[in-house]
């Protein structure tokens, strides 16, 4: 609403979003360092920098609205891939809108945020007129009735195994409460997906553009029970994912062997930026197979020379004395990485 | 939530929606005439058959998360195109989930939706748990707080001028309520467009896909004050429109040549098409110039003849005697029509 008339149409919550820093953003990073060689390698992001092969795209899935049957071919292929039944499984334009959506779909409560963790979460339910606190395990969560984990951690890599999520979620469903896991990079990791075992008042949140590196086609799930499914694909409706979207995701989700070779290759990355950043000095601090966190005696002098010589990588306001680099895409992106970090 | 448990977590509203009917079913009209001839001729939506040519996408628009400045230059090419400041347009990913997100966001409201028209907007104010009557006109919406005008009417193609409609925007904001204006099919009619004429409480959607034949696209826009549009915006998140649709919406918003031709190549195409359903018998009730909508003495057995042939228009529940047709892609379709409408 405009400040004329007030904010009495609006419901609770703050109006307008606080800017929420991220990666990916290479034209503020060019501002930052106008003299940097061109091109620019964007290592600010967890995305895979090896897509998924795309298959040719039909015209006709730009110009039709999909199709009830387009939808449910995803649903299926995403059910072998996740484990949990298609009528359990939500597409949506990436998992960023889901994070923003399921808080106003629920009634007002108090959250707990396990962090430090991926920003969004504690301010969409803020944004959605919650009582949120970020607590540091599962067992500070107190009275909340609505907690927030990221498994693994970003951009911590920490992890957390199934059984006490499982009985955090009873405990919640019991409080009429709810948990939200988000898998976003669960994908190519060792970690257990809670997908195969849900349960009332449990939802996953899974991304697809991070470890098929096709970020900008925006697909992502919710996967929860079949009553809550249906709530959170009814608040989103019937097109929301482009054609697209819808036919390249259930290629890629079906590709079982795509993803095994994937998770070994990127396995390997993360090794080879590991031992980079020991020899630059840096303090491991944890990450998936898609990014590396490490604090540094110098973080800042660090971005700086990275930032001078092209290369972006994601800084923390909270945590000034860390970094997080995402993996090269190729021979020169490592060369150039490595002729800063030495 | 699950049976167990109850509703205790969720919001008020109704937790699911109920099935609505929709054009661009074919897999529906398959299965209703399993002997039909293929390819099916798919006249049921209000989509314009000669889609815009779309340049040929970067692949790093399917890899990389889309930037602010992807962002901010399809708002630009927005703002040429519909006559409202850059920071008033909200770019989603198709209208469908606008209808969907903004009684979401406006307090519990007694709203009104000037009908029959699209099915979707009385559904979705319903869903969030809003008290909502169908009235027939501007004049009979007495006290709602929300309005909701499609201009022009779908199906019938009804039309309102703007300074009704102004004015009713003004009695809403006084009563801190708010006038939806859809302006799905505006684009390519003589209809004034509210864009220009902002004011608060007035919230204007704007469809993409449908004057440029790129449903399958998902891109949609919200058209309000700035306030009401960081609101929108905040909701949708950061990354709600895929990249692809960010470049193709862009070029095609800025391609008023392209419009202009489409919009007299459809004016013609709906002048044929007006014919041929005049001699069939229709009486003609109204449309745009993407589609036409016309009562029929037999219109189930038109139908039925219709789709024996292989071609799909809409029909409507609550109007047994009436028919939406879309128009023919070509002059294949435009024969195969010909043939059944004599």
């Amino acid at each position: 609403m405009s400040e004329r008339g007030g904010h009495g149409v609006w419901g609770p919550g703050r109006p307008e979003a606080e800017p929420i820093a991220h990666g990916g953003d290479l034209d503020a990073a060019r501002r930052m360092f106008p003299d940097a060689p061109e091109p620019w390698i964007d290592l600010s992001t967890g995305i895979n920098p090896v897509p998924y092969p795309c298959p040719a795209i039909d015209a006709s899935l730009f110009h039709r609205l999909p199709s009830a049957a387009d939808h449910a071919a995803l649903r299926e292929a995403a059910s072998r891939a996740y484990g949990a039944a298609p009528d359990r499984i939500v597409p949506a334009p990436g998992t960023q809108i889901l994070i923003e959506t399921i808080p106003r779909l629920v009634s007002t409560r108090a959250v707990a945020v396990v962090g430090p963790t991926y920003a969004e979460h504690a301010a969409a339910w803020r944004r959605a007129g919650h009582a949120v606190s970020t607590v540091p395990c599962l067992e500070a969560v107190g009275t909340a009735q609505v907690v927030v984990v990221v498994n693994p951690n970003n951009p911590d890599g920490r992890t957390w195994p199934a059984s006490p999520l499982l009985a955090l979620a009873e405990v919640l469903s019991a409080r009429n409460g709810l948990l939200v896991v988000d898998e976003a990079f669960t994908d190519l990791e060792a970690v257990e997906s809670l997908c195969p075992r849900l349960r009332p008042g449990l939802v996953i949140l899974r991304s697809f553009g991070k470890t098929y590196g096709l970020a900008g086609l925006r697909l992502g799930f919710a996967v929860a029970e079949a009553g809550i499914a249906r709530r959170i694909a009814g608040a989103l409706g019937p097109w929301a994912v482009a054609g697209p979207a819808l036919a390249i995701g259930r290629a890629a989700l079906d590709d079982a062997a795509w993803r095994r070779d994937a998770a070994a290759a990127r396995a390997a990355d993360a090794g080879r930026l590991d031992r980079m950043i020991a020899r630059a000095g840096g303090t491991p601090v944890g990450g998936t197979v898609l990014f590396r966190t490490a604090d540094f005696a110098d973080a800042l002098g660090l971005f700086r020379r990275l930032g001078a010589a092209g290369l972006h990588v994601r800084r923390f306001a909270e945590a000034p004395a860390r970094l997080r680099f995402g993996l090269p895409a190729d021979r020169n992106a490592w060369c150039r990485l490595s002729r800063i970090l030495r």
